[in-house]
C-alpha cells in the first residue's frame, strides 16, 4: 500500500498546565501540531506509511518541530527548511463552563510565506496514493491558496485520492473568501470533511434531519465519492457527545456516540480524517466499519495529550466493534 | 466611578498538586488568598479600581503576598508591614467521595494582630465608593473585631456603600460570638450575602421555599438595600449545583442554575460577592442581571486555579446571557 | 489487639503523569505497590498494626521500596533482601474511552526467586491475629506457590485468622493452573474476596441475583466464614460504580454503591480487604457495617493518587455512616 | 524623589528547564522581559518608583506580560495596548562549554510597529526624574527608531536626566546603521553605559588599559555627565567575572570584580543600568560607591532566575560594601 | 548496641525550587527537619537504631511530619501528638554571591509549647545508650530550655552518654541567655560539638591556631570527654571548604578537607554530629577515624537535598578512607 | 556518503531529578540510551545517516524506545521487536563528593536473549560505510557474544570500517572473559577506542607517557589503523577534566584539553566515538583535527541531559577550532 501524504502548516503550541490560565501560566507545555501534520502522525501511529510536507524555519525551533513528527515515523524527508519564524498557537484549556481559548501568533510564519514553486512535486507525490489537506491551508495567505490549489491539481493529476477538510477557521478569513477558495479546490476531492455549520455558512445548506439533504447537495456540486459529516455536542468544556454520520452517495451511515471526559480536544477532527482514510486505504472497511473506526479514533484523541492521536489500531478497533470494558487489563 | 475598598487577612495557600494527600506531598503549590482579597483581585479583573487593605509581615514571604495581589493591579499602597507571621492555610484537594480539607494555622498573624488605630482610614477611604468586609474578619479576634467595626462605621460616615458577606466559619468563632458581632455590623451594611444555613444558625431563620422570608426578615432587621443567598448543592467532591437569588425589599430574582465539574472550589462565594458588587456600580444591571452576572463569576472561578476570579468581564458575561457554547474559540 | 501479617510482592509502580501516554513520556511516578503491601500500608493508615512481609533487593531500589511502606509505620523488621531485582509495573492511566494499561516487568524479582525456607515462620507470626495473600502471590511460580501454601498453613497451625483475595490475573497464570492453587489454598481460608468473573472462571458458579448462590457454595466448599462478592460498573475508565456483598453462611449484606470520578484505580480491591479485615478485628462492626466500612474504603481509595489507601478510620466512617457532605470543612 | 521612566519592548521568554535543549524541552519556563522593562523592575525592588512604557497586545498574552512588571509595583499606567502580537525570545541555558543560545521571534510586534505619536509624551513624564533607554529600541525598525529620539528630545527637554544604555545586538541591526543611530541619540544623554567591544564597533575607539581613553572620548563627543564601562571574562558558559569601570570626565573608579558562579546570565547589564540610576538619584553615593552598588546588583542579577533583579537595597549593599559571608542567616 | 535517642523540634521547611527567590515561587519544596530529627534520621541510614523525641500536632500536618521520620526507620513511639501547629522555616536557597535566606515561622509550635512533664522519661531512654541534643531546644522558650535541662539528666542519671551541639541562633535568642543555659547544660554532656565562633562569643575563648586552646578550655570547665570544632570557609554562596577537629583531652586530630560544590547546605552539621555518634559508638574508631568519618559524613550531605543525610556507611567510609574517584560505578 | 550502523542494547534510563537521592525520588526521569545508540543518535544530530540495530519488545515501553532515537532521525527500519522486557538502568546522579551511581536491571532483556540469527545481515548492512560496536555488547552473554562477532565478520566481508569501543564495564563480566572476547572481535576492527585503564586490566599495557606505547602495541596486535585513548581526570562528581590522544601508526595527536562543569556525564565516550566516526568519514579531518572535533563532541556531551549528544556539528566545530567565547549569541 502507498503512502499518504499531507501538506499543511505545523506549529508550536503552547498551552498552560493543569487548567491554569495565561496569566498565572509560570511554564507552557510545548507540542507540536498543526491539522495536515496531527492526520500524518495519527496515521502513522495506526501503522500507515505517512509524509508530510512543510516549510520549517531553519533553527533549533523548526528542527524541534520536525523531530516531533518524525519521532512517531513520520517521512519528513520532504520538508523545506528556510523562512522566518516557527507560527505559534496559545492554547488554554478551559473546564467547566470555561471554554478552550486559542491565541493565534501565526502569521509571517515560513510555512505562510513559502511558495507554490518551492516545492518538488515529483518527490512529494511519489508512492503516494492518498493526499489530504484542510481548509486552513488556503486560508493562510494567497501562497498557501496558490500552494493548496497546485497541491490538489497534482494530486488528482497523479491518480492519488484527495480528502478535503473543509476546517473553516472564522479568526483567518472571512466566509466570503472561504467559500471563493473552497469552490476551487473540493472539486479536486474524492472524500470530503465538513459539518452542518460549515455546510449552512459556506455552501448554504441548512441542517436536516441526519444531514442526508447536505451531504447529496455536496456529492453532486463537487462530484465527491464520500461526504463524512461530523457532529458535537458540548455539554461543557470537558464533556463532548460526537459521531459522524458518512455519505456514498448511495447509502447513509451512522457512527457510534460517544459521550466523552476530555482531556485534550484540539485535533479530534483530525484523528476523524485519519480514521476515515485508514479505512478507507484498508480492505475490508465497508462505509458503517469506516464511520465506527473513524469516530472511535476521534473518540480516543479527545483522551491524549497533544492534537495527534497516539493510538494503535488494535485500540481504536477494541473501542469501535471490540469490548470496550474500559477496565485495567492485568 | 470610585473604588472599592476591601479589608481582611491575606494568607498564604498551601496545596498538593494532583489530588495528592497531605502526607504524600513533595511539593505545595503556593498562592495567596483571603475572602476580601479575593474579592478586590476579582474585581481587579473585571477593571474595577479595587483597593485591598491588611498588614502583612515585613519579611518577603510577605512581600511576595503583597507582590500577589499587585500584580492584578490591585491598590496596595494602604497596606501595613510588620507584625510576626504570614497566617497559612493548608488545602488538600478532594475527589469524589473525599471531601477538601483545610487546615488553619492563622493565629498570630501579623493582621490579626494589628490594630485599629495603625490604619489611616481617611487615605483607605479616598475616592471609595463601596467597601465590602466578610465574616472571617472579626471572628479573628478581638482586635479584628474592633477594626472591622470601625472600618464600616467609617465607611458608612463617608457615604460608601458597605456590603458584608456573612461567611460564618465555625472553626474560628462559636455561634454566639458570631451572631453578636454580626448584629453589630450588620447595621452598618448596605448589602448582605449569606446563605440558609447560616441564615438558621445566626439569625435564626429557618429555610424557606426560595428564602423569601430569611431575605425579607434581614432586610427589616438590618435596613438592607439588598439581600443575596447563595445555593450550593454537592453532588460530589469535585461536582456542585450552584445558583443565588437577590432580594432588594420588593423584589426576589433567582440567576441561572449551573452544573459544574469544579478546578478548585474556594473563593467561590468570594467571586460572587465580586460579581455582585461590579453589577451594583455598573449602570445597566438590574436586580435579574446583577443575579446571573455574579452567580456566572461564581460559576467561572470554580475553574480557576487559585483563591482569585481570573476572569473578564467579557467571559462572564458569555457565560450569564451570551451563548455559552463551551467551544473552543479559533 | 494483635498485628495483621501480609505476604507478597511489593514492586515499582511507574506511570506517567496527567494522562499522557508511553511514548510522551519524560518522567515516570514512581510509587511502590503490590497487593499484600497495599493492604498492610491501608490497614496502618486506619491505625491497626501491620507487618509486612516479602523480599527486596540489596541496593538502593529496594530500599526506597522498603521505605515507602515503612513511612506509614508498616513493620518491616521481617522483609529479607536480596536477590536480583524489584519487579516493576508500568502503568498508564486511561481516560474516558480510553482503558488504563498494564505492563508488567516482574519475572525473576527478588520475591518471586526467593524459597520458603528463606523466611523465618515462628518470627513472622509472632503476635499476629489475622493473615492476609491474594491469589497473585502464588501465580508468581512454583516458588511463590510453596511460600503461599506454606504461610496459610503456618497461620492457620497457630489460630491466625486468614483472608484470601482471589484476585485473578489471567497475565501471570491460565485458569487451570489458578484453579487448582485456590482449591489447595482457599481450605485454610476464613475469609475469602472474589468476584463474579472469578467465580464463574475458576470455580464454575455462575453469577445469580446477588451472589448468594456462589457465596454459599463457597463457603461450603472451602468451610469459610465470610465471602465478600465486590461489584463494579464501568461507566468509563474514570466513572465506576461499586458495591459489595458480604455473605457469613446465614445473612447475606448489601454496601452502600458509590458512583465515582476516579483519581486512581489501582489497589481499590485491596483497600476493600484492609477494611474489611479492620472491620472485623474490632469490636462494633457487624456484617453490615462492614460491608459499608470496607466499601467505603474501597470507595475513598478510588480518590488516592498511588496504590495505597491513605485514609484514617473518621474519614471512612464519615463516608460510611457519616454526613458525606463533600464540602470542605473550615 | 521622582519616578525613573523607562521605555522599549517586553517580550515573552521562552527557555526549556534544566540545562535541556530545545529540541528536547516538554516545558518552556515562560517569563517576559526586555531590557528597559528589566531595569524598570529591577528599580521598583530596590523602592525607587518606576514607569514602564511599551505596547502590548490587547489579548491574554500581552496582559500577561502586562501583570508580570505590575506585579513588583512598576506603574504601567501609560502602557498601550493594541498591535498584533507579543515578540517571543527562546532562550537555551547552556552550560559549561556549551554557550547559552537565543532564538529572536520579535519581529511585528505590538511595540515594533507602534508609532511616536500614539504616547501621549506629557504624561509619560509627568513626575519623572529620569529617563532610560538601550540602543536595543532603536534597532526594532524606523518606528521604534523616532520613538526613541522623540523620548530622548522630550525628556532632555523637560530637564529629565537620560541615561542609554547601547546594547548593540548585531542580530538586529548592522554596526553602520546603529552607529548612526547612536549618534542621533546620544547627544540627548547624560550617562551611558557601554563595553570595550562597543567602544571599538561603533565608535571606532580602541581598549585601552582602563578604559579610559574611551570614556573621556565619549564624555568629549556627546557632552556625557557619566560613562560606564562594564567588563565580562568568561571562564565558561556558567562562569564569569565582572567589574565595571566609572568615570565623570575628572574620575575614574574601578568596582570591585565577582567571579560568580551563574544561575541565569540574561538582565545583567540591565541590573547594572538600574542599581547605576539609583546610586546617582540618591544621597551619599559618589562615584566610587555607584560603582561598587551598580556591580553589586549586576552580580546578584546572575543569581536570580529571569530577566529582572529582584533584589532589595539591603541586599545590594551587604555584597558592595558589608560582609559577603554568604553564610545562612539564622 | 542500644538505641541513640534524640530530642527537638521538627519543622515544615518551605523551599523555592531552581534558585527561585519566594516571591517567585509557585511551589514551595516541603521537607520536614530539625537539628535532632536531622541526626536521628543521618544514624538510620547509617543502620544504627534511633529513636526521636518530640510533639507534633494532631493533624495531617503533623502526621506528615512524623512519617518522614519514621520512613527511614526512625523510632517514632515516643512522639507525643497535640498542640497548635507544627512550626516551619522558610528556605530561600542562594547561589553564588547571594546568600541562603532563612525565615523562621515556629512560634508556639506544639513542641516549643509542650511540658516537661508530658514525655514519659522512662520509655525515652529505654534501651538508650547515647542521647543527643543541641542548642537549639533550650533556646525555644522556657518550657523546652526545662525539657532540655530535664532530658540531659535523665539521660546522664541513667549512665547514657550525652552530646550536646552548641548550633547558636542568634535569631532565636541573646547571647547572654544562651550563654546561661549552656553553662546549666553543658555539665552533663559527655561530647560538646562547637565552633570557633560560638567559642568565643558564649565562652569567651578566642580562635587559636588549630582550636586546642577551646577545646582544653571548654573541656577542663564541663568536664567532658571529647570536643569537636568544626571549621567551615565560605568561597560563595554554592561552595564551602570544611574540616574539623577532634579533642579528647590528651590528643587532637584534624579531619581530611573538603572543597565542596553544595546542593544543600542545611543540616551539613547534624549529619558530621551523627557522623561522630555513629563513631563513637562502634568499635573500630579511634579519634582519627572518628573525626575523618564524621567529616566525610558532613561533607557527603551537603551534597543531599533535604535537612538529613540520606548515605551509608560504606558511602562514608569510600570518601573518608577509600578511593574517592567521583566515577560512575558501572 | 554512506550510513553507519550500530548495534546493541537500547535501554530505559531512569534517574531522579535534581541529585534527589532514589530513596527519595517522586519521580523519575525517562530516557533511553545504550552506547551504540547514542552514537546513532549523535551521528544523526551531527548530519550523518544512522541506522541502529536492536531488539525490543513488542509494547509500548519497547516502542517508546524506538520512537526516542527515530525522533533525530535515526533509521530504524532493521530494529527486531519481540522478547520479554526492555533492559532497564537506575542511575542516580551524584554531586560533589557523591558520585553517580548506575544500578543495572538489564538481565532477560529482548536484545540480551535475541539470536544471532533472527538479524537479516544483508538489509542490515545496505548502503553502510561503517559499523560500531563496544564492549558492551559481547558482555551481555553468550548470544550477545556471537552477534558481535557475527557482525564484525559480516562488516569486514562487506568492507565496512568496523570501529570498536574496548568500554569494558566489570559489573557485567569478569576481565578474563572480556580479554577472550577482545582477542576474538578486535581483529576485525579498523579502530579501537580504549583508556589507559582498560589497557592496562585487558591487555596487560602499563600506562606510558602519552599512551603510544599502548597504542603501538594495540595496532601492531589488532592490525588497527586507528587507536584513540581517551583520558579523564576528575576533580569530583561535577567536574571532570578530558582529552585523548589519536595514533595512526606513524603519528600521534593530542586534543585539546576540557575543563568541565558536568551536566550529564553519561554518554561522554559515545559521543567521542561519533565524533571520531563523523571526522574519519569526511574530507578535511586530518588526524589533529579528527581528535580536536572528536574531542569537543564528547565534551559538549557532559553539557547536555540524557545519553545522546544532541549537537550540530556547527556547534562542535565552534568548540573545537573556533572562537569558544561562551557568551549569548543574539
Amino acid at each position: 500500500m502507498g503512502k499518504v501524504v499531507t501538506l499543511g502548516e505545523l506549529m508550536l503550541r503552547l498551552s498552560p498546565e493543569g487548567h491554569q490560565r495565561f496569566v498565572q501560566a509560570e511554564f507552557f507545555r510545548a507540542v507540536y501540531g498543526g491539522a495536515e501534520a496531527n492526520v500524518a502522525v495519527s496515521l502513522a501511529n495506526l501503522g500507515q506509511e505517512a509524509r508530510f510536507i512543510s516549510k520549517l524555519p531553519e533553527n533549533e525551533i523548526g528542527r524541534a518541530a520536525l523531530c516531533s513528527v518524525q519521532k512517531y515515523g513520520v517521512d519528513t524527508s520532504c520538508i523545506l527548511r528556510g523562512g522566518k519564524r516557527l507560527g505559534i498557537y496559545y492554547l488554554e484549556q478551559g473546564a467547566s463552563q470555561r471554554p478552550d481559548r486559542v491565541i493565534y501568533d501565526r502569521e509571517n510564519s515560513a510555512f505562510a510565506l513559502s511558495e507554490e514553486n518551492e516545492y518538488d512535486w515529483d518527490k512529494i507525490f511519489s508512492g503516494a496514493d492518498w493526499f489530504h489537506i484542510t481548509g486552513i491551508t488556503p486560508a493562510l495567505g494567497e501562497n498557501c491558496f496558490r500552494i493548496s490549489e497546485r497541491a490538489v491539481r497534482e494530486a488528482k493529476s497523479r491518480g492519488v485520492t484527495v480528502s478535503f477538510d473543509v476546517n473553516y477557521r472564522k479568526s483567518l478569513w472571512s466566509k466570503d473568501r472561504a467559500k471563493k477558495a473552497m469552490e476551487k479546490l473540493l472539486p479536486y476531492a474524492d472524500v470530503c470533511i465538513t459539518n452542518e455549520t460549515q455546510a449552512s455558512e459556506l455552501f448554504g445548506l441548512p441542517a436536516d434531519e441526519n444531514g442526508s439533504k447536505i451531504a447529496e447537495a455536496l456529492i453532486k456540486k463537487f462530484d465527491l465519492q464520500i461526504v463524512a459529516l461530523t457532529y458535537r455536542r458540548t455539554v461543557n468544556a470537558n464533556r463532548n457527545n460526537i459521531w459522524a454520520v458518512l455519505f456514498d452517495g448511495g447509502n447513509s451511515v451512522c457512527s457510534k456516540k460517544y459521550e466523552m471526559d476530555m482531556v485534550d480536544r484540539v485535533g479530534g477532527g483530525d484523528a476523524f480524517a485519519a480514521g476515515l482514510i485508514y479505512a478507507q486505504m484498508h480492505d475490508g472497511y465497508d462505509l458503517q466499519k469506516s464511520a465506527n473506526f473513524a469516530e472511535a479514533a476521534s473518540c480516543l484523541k479527545h483522551s491524549v495529550v497533544g492534537d495527534c492521536n497516539l493510538v494503535t489500531v488494535a485500540e481504536v478497533e477494541q473501542l469501535a466493534w471490540g469490548d470496550p470494558s474500559y477496565r485495567v487489563s492485568r
